[in-house]
């Protein structure tokens, strides 16, 4: 069982959409938000000034149970479900009070960015395992 | 076999992260608006001024295959997959020439929207059904 | 000499773009923020559920200092300069510590929004105008 | 007289917001898409990839006129205003048919970006300089 952790947030006028709620795309954000606050609660930076190291996506995936209005504060859980040698696989639960709002998962792989050429796939560092697991 | 609907986009600058390339919950609006797209396409709209009818996402997943760049122009590639009673099922390719960029899909259902209460489901109008088929 | 209300925030990732940099339509979003948190804080709701009236901005203008970059705090000072009777003026100062990163203003007007129609101008309500003065 | 340079565009439905009419800060993006456009037009890329000069706004306003709605068609007239040795200045005026939806101004100033250092203000390329006169 992997511990949560849990990011808290208000909806912003400008996030949501004529039909009133949240737009989707938006939960996604959501979600980066968690894990950029559980990185930094674990004393790590994902993106440091002048870094060469990046966590770019290779999947998405979210399940919208509710919708999400302006103004209305919840919450982002967000568990680490794998650490491997070059990816991170993350899951996350939206919640108002004790409605589910959305379930999600994230994979992240590590790569270096030169510029000019693909990004290419490189092993974690293994501060970033020790912290995460 | 389901034919896909084209359509055609540039990166713009807002789109793009600090790491270069569009930001993965752009990915997201981009099959949104292919969706749209292959609507009007159609005859179809969507969201009709003064409409009550909207059709929300129940799910949306996507595989990130390459990154895409500012001014880049792309493809998308949508297919109905399934239209249900209430719902309906898009796949989605997203392309650069030859390269595949990213593959998703989407799930959304019919609701009708009345102010202060939840989205309730419904059915898919019929004209709906049968032009989107 | 009006008090200023200030708004605390971080960058998020998806808020640059690939300068590095926020991308300078985000510090109009933050503006916003601040104009609903000032509001909230004193206790009115700019956008209540199933409500009729709205406060669009009708100028809006900012001059950009220094760059944000992301994780960064910052906020936002944000100060009620005129309240007219159709229309509300705020100044804001976003800075980092001392830094000034950028001056901004924007104008709002009240209006009534009915389906189908442009929105209408109207008078601000007078709880509103007692309580941002 | 500067002539103007026109951007055809149509609005995205996640560039609307809960009053049902495009978030304001949209339309500064728009603003941007019609520059890089004009750019473009000129034979000139104004972020080219592994570029270090870049063109940040040092000021950008705009007077909002009408309201855009999800899946209407508008155009963008920019005009270069006037280049100086460091910096370029555009008006924009948004319309929709003959409804003057908006009206905006930018500058931008040019820049070198060095990793972990301010941008640092630079000259105009000649290129820039004479291709957008």
């Amino acid at each position: 069982m992997t511990p949560s952790f849990v990011y808290r947030r208000r909806v912003h006028f400008a996030e949501t959409d004529q039909a009133g709620i949240v737009h989707f795309s938006g939960y996604f954000r959501y979600m980066e938000e968690a894990e950029h606050a559980l990185w930094r609660d674990r004393g790590l930076q994902i993106a440091p000034p002048g870094g060469q190291i990046g966590y770019p996506r290779v999947s998405a995936t979210c399940d919208f149970k509710a919708p999400l209005r302006f103004d209305e504060e919840f919450e982002v859980h967000v568990r680490v479900e794998a650490v491997g040698r070059r990816s991170i696989r993350y899951g996350f639960t939206l919640q108002r009070g004790d409605a589910i709002l959305a379930v999600g998962a994230m994979t992240s792989v590590c790569v270096t960015y030169t510029p000019g050429q693909p990004p290419k796939s490189t092993e974690l560092p293994p501060e970033v395992v020790s912290r995460l697991r």
